[in-house]
């Protein structure tokens, strides 16, 4: 349990009666206008206005993390709206609350890995990553776990998000000891398992997360941030080509068919 | 209930091993490094990338419903995390189920009003916007209703968000008759009341989704997503600076005062 | 928006070092073994104790509206415990998210219809039923509106729920004007329609819940607090026995069948 | 990830035109009018319908769980309802994804350690209580960790929901090994750590479960049902004497003055 306290603080934003400050800078002059969704995400998390390459690389990630089809969560969010179209806010909330160890695990985890691997104060020490990449390779066999970022069941041999988000970070001074980290991780998994392990998206992020310094804890939060942009689209399929209740039909009758009074 | 139907579809997007398509673009070469998070939301909810300048416009609406400070939703994101931190989506999607219509029924009709006062087949024909607004005004005064988008009751006599982004509309093309409505209802509003009843930011952003052609009933979609970002924003500032504990605590001690045994 | 008030308070109950208490009542020494579970919501949601006879009626109720299959709501929480097992009260909290009025409509529709046809003060005055029936029932096809709480689906030519629920309600001194003005509904309906429209399991419990003077607008809560159990059953058997993962790997297929590159 | 199924199965229940099943029990015949609420909650957790004796335990082990005053879950539901009073179903869930480790771990806790410490296949072998308790102590003890179950903030020396519901559980001959270990651990921890430690609610809830024979990992369940109940009655009391306005308004207050522009 945290401690009592004198005071409630934050220090997100305040308004007066003419001015709105988030993060210490004026909304309607500073933030309005002059940046992107992506980068007022960033400024919410990591505090200060992200430069220009910042941005394009925060931007490529979080919009990786939007829409993956016809996730368990996007369809979550089309059967809650069906039974509640008056709260459209509570079929995205109902989405949301599945991406946890599952769905977003494996971004924390491969966030989680590399720091642990290459702890912030190592970069830029010659530290030796092949080294470092067969070590935890074989320290993950040994303990027969799965390696989280690597390995894709439909994108094979390659992610092909994974390339092009590498390229971007490249292009934009990001991709450092972490993103090359990660690559000696999949040569060291697919020699040791003798099969294609394509970096997938979220390793992928995992590692820029890594380049950009966010500790692994919030990385989670971009995925649910940017998955709720995803079901609100998936909310607006549903009113006007619905499936949420053919899904429901079908299942009720297979079951009824398989688990009722005639299958005994 | 809707009908049955023997195809499921969707048209939002589709993942081969080697290609992943949203909204008819290949998410790595017409996305990822071309366009911006609010871009995006802006291809899911109106199946199209923006121009330039709806980019900006569209930017700028999503990200003033961000962020409000302490609100009831960020509270509830707070307590929600401090009881299963385990489950930062769980404390997002809490704080996103109170988006209803208290705090977001102004902007929906707002909306709704500007539709329903100037419907889409009638721009562009010199409608009267001044003899609307009046009718409008006496309307709503005569079944004692208020009208939504005006009036805030810390931003008085101007809220400093609505004459930003009637200008970032303006300056890209997106200031037409809606926006022109909803100023005269503020003269008009204002003149029968005898007060200062500014448009609030609800009000110029319902004026703005209407120069879109966005459908009211797709307006609160723009506010939750925009506030699971504000929300991830608050739990990160919730782990490091807590003030869930000692909302609690408060609340808990004062209630056992003033209706405990001792207060009988 | 409410007021501003000086103290925070409930009467819900309190707790002192040795003494706990609910509604005026001793946790310890006069709930616990004294009361079931359906007698506790009782007394949360009407503040006194329920007589043996009220016992007996609402846990009926309540327990009709716990367990109803595979619906929505259940498909819900286990597609969401798929992806968050370590967050069995989300995937409860995303199931009960969807009982809004398309599903719970109904009930809290014959309740308020029940009460606007025959209103409260009116009871024991020798209303004449057969004729506001005629009249509702005769209103309601004059502006096309179906009659909450009459016809199923399934259940036909009657549900099986409903003579029970009717027969506890008799044995236990609940069944009065209301469940009698239920039935003439269903006779002018029927007669006036030509087909079988059985009184659903939502028409009599509305009928019920009028009989006890709740308001129509705390019926809704019965039904989530119900439900809520109904779902930690599905999720048990999602940890043993799931389906989730079937569910979503079928709707992922189709779809990619239906709308993906090779449809065209 | 699991497997692919050819059939979607659920043993919970089904329906035909005139039946309704649920675990195996006709509906109207078999428990309306002949089981409670919380009879019923048994009956799909434990998939058998409880002995009198089993009922009595369970009812009150379930109760005592329903109500905690204003608890985060609480203030939760609360400040959720009031921006969406439209939407009953979403402030309760919003209460409800809350409990997590931090509320209910203590239970799951409880029950997970006296497992651990005595598995059912050592009951009636004359395990030696008091030598494995203090083991445990000893090793919660090394390791730094507290005793789940045990100490309450408020509830001190004793917390009076353990002795009754102690006193229930022996009543009706579900007081064992479990209880008994359970109050091994307590002696050993006060005395090790010399000061009063009683069993809390959660810990006496956590022995009770393992008598009954439930798996840790449904306890939360527990809890879950349970509190939505309660989360109910605090809906109810907020639409009658609301605080959640004034809570709000109350840290907005606070947070301008600690952190606003005159703070600085």
């Amino acid at each position: 349990m945290p401690k009592r306290k004198d005071k409630l603080t934050s220090d997100i934003g305040w308004s007066t009666p003419d001015q709105i400050t988030v993060r210490g800078l004026d909304l309607p002059s500073e933030i309005l206008g002059e940046m992107n969704l992506g980068d007022l995400a960033f400024l919410l998390t990591a505090h200060r206005k992200p430069s220009p390459e910042e941005s394009k690389v925060f931007n490529a990630i979080v919009i990786t993390l939007v829409e993956h089809g016809i996730t368990p969560s996007a369809m979550v969010a089309r059967l809650t709206y069906m039974g509640a179209p008056e709260s459209l806010q509570a079929a995205v909330a109902a989405g949301l609350n599945g991406l946890g160890t599952v769905f977003v695990g494996s971004m924390e985890g491969a966030a989680r890995l590399l720091y642990e691997a290459l702890p912030a104060e190592r970069l830029g020490t010659g530290a030796d990553l092949e080294a470092i990449a067969k070590e935890v390779v074989a320290d993950h066999a040994a303990r027969g776990q799965i390696l989280p970022g690597l390995g894709h069941p439909l994108h094979k041999p390659v992610d092909p998000r994974t390339p092009r988000l590498f390229e971007i970070a490249a292009q934009n001074g990001l991709s450092g000891e972490y993103v090359a980290l990660m690559q000696c991780l999949q040569r060291e998994a697919e020699a040791a398992r003798g099969k294609a392990l394509p970096i997938n998206a979220t390793g992928a992020i995992g590692a820029i997360c890594c380049e950009f310094g966010f500790p692994w804890q919030i990385v989670r939060g971009f995925g649910v941030m940017a998955r709720s942009i995803g079901l609100v689209g998936h909310i607006l399929e549903e009113r006007s080509d619905p499936i949420a209740f053919e899904l429901w039909q079908r299942t009720e009758e297979e079951i009824l068919r398989n688990s009722g009074p005639q299958s005994r």
